[in-house]
């Protein structure tokens, strides 16, 4: 009888896993789509073929299913960039810059908003910001190969990541594309040269 | 007869100005502080003080009130900017970055990201955004006396603009201050870098 519940507990976790995954990714596409005003658990639940009941078992709050999507989407770009091979600066500079122009950067750019006027909301996407903010960074360092030992460095990094964020902002309503092509080529040469020397010699 | 009228004339269309300018500085408000969901013509009318009738005299339309509420203040402030007394390049830098740490900006920023989701919107503030682009970038070659002609630097400026806005973003839930001043140090340091030299050179 034990053999049995275990075989039976394993596919349930299994679809329960599915089922949240599920929801995660409908919650982001949702937000990116029609922002936080059209972004509702009852919106979502029907987008991912889920219950409502069973999206609030696996969410109780709004608020915690759009933190949670946003993490989570966060969490796999994460780990899509610690898997990238090793490579030139200019490329590594140019798949930073990438995180900020697809649907990730559109739902986290309107919760991030939306917490600016929501109290209820802004507590944890701060938080998730800091958190989520820290491991790009911590990232960029090890991708760029980057001595934060040395003076400026840390600002120059944290500079082209804020600089990256402004592109996708710019990106928002218009396809910024080449435009952002030839500013990141500049910026990489500058980059480049904050890397290489201490900043007094740039 | 026709000089009474001519005097009653002028006060009236001083009052009609008052009351406009009333209206286009409480909807850059309401938006900075109640987001674009917030954000109505009645609300705006109540804040200013003005009926309901009469701020629809002069803004027939809610995207009428915010897009020209946003290009008044981009306009007051673009006059700011050049009236500075002639500075060095690090000060031009840090009012750069200014014009995206305050309300003008998190108004902008709302109106932009609701107009990313709603259609009647995303034309005019499309083409108001980059009326306003083109001249802080016009407004930034001038103060850092830079020379577009040599390659590098009109990307240099666009990059610099790119992370001012970044900046403002990362400043909107906490206040970033005290990063923000650090990474523009240094980001001055290249931009002055990067303006000296050819980019090769750098």
């Amino acid at each position: 009888m034990g053999a049995v519940t275990t075989a039976d507990r394993a596919p349930k976790q299994d679809r329960s896993r599915a089922t949240r995954l599920r929801l995660l990714e409908a919650a982001v596409s949702c937000l990116a789509e029609h922002g936080w005003a059209g972004s509702t658990v009852s919106v979502v639940a029907e987008r991912a073929g889920v219950s409502r009941g069973a999206a609030q078992h696996h969410f109780p709050t709004r608020e915690d299913l759009f933190t949670a999507a946003v993490e989570y989407v966060a969490e796999q770009r994460s780990t899509a960039l610690r898997a990238l091979p090793a490579q030139d600066r200019a490329s590594v500079v140019a798949a930073l810059v990438d995180l900020y122009t697809g649907p990730l950067f559109r739902a986290a750019l309107h919760l991030w908003v939306a917490a600016s006027n929501e109290p209820q909301l802004g507590s944890r996407v701060t938080e998730l910001e800091s958190r989520v903010g820290r491991e790009t960074h911590r990232i960029a360092v090890e991708l760029l190969d980057a001595d934060e030992s040395r003076p400026g460095v840390r600002e120059t990094i944290q500079g082209l990541l804020d600089m990256a964020r402004g592109l996708g902002l710019a990106n928002l309503l218009t396809d910024d594309g080449a435009r952002r092509e030839r500013v990141v080529a500049q910026w990489t040469v500058l980059v480049e040269g904050a890397l290489r020397s201490s900043p007094s010699a740039v």
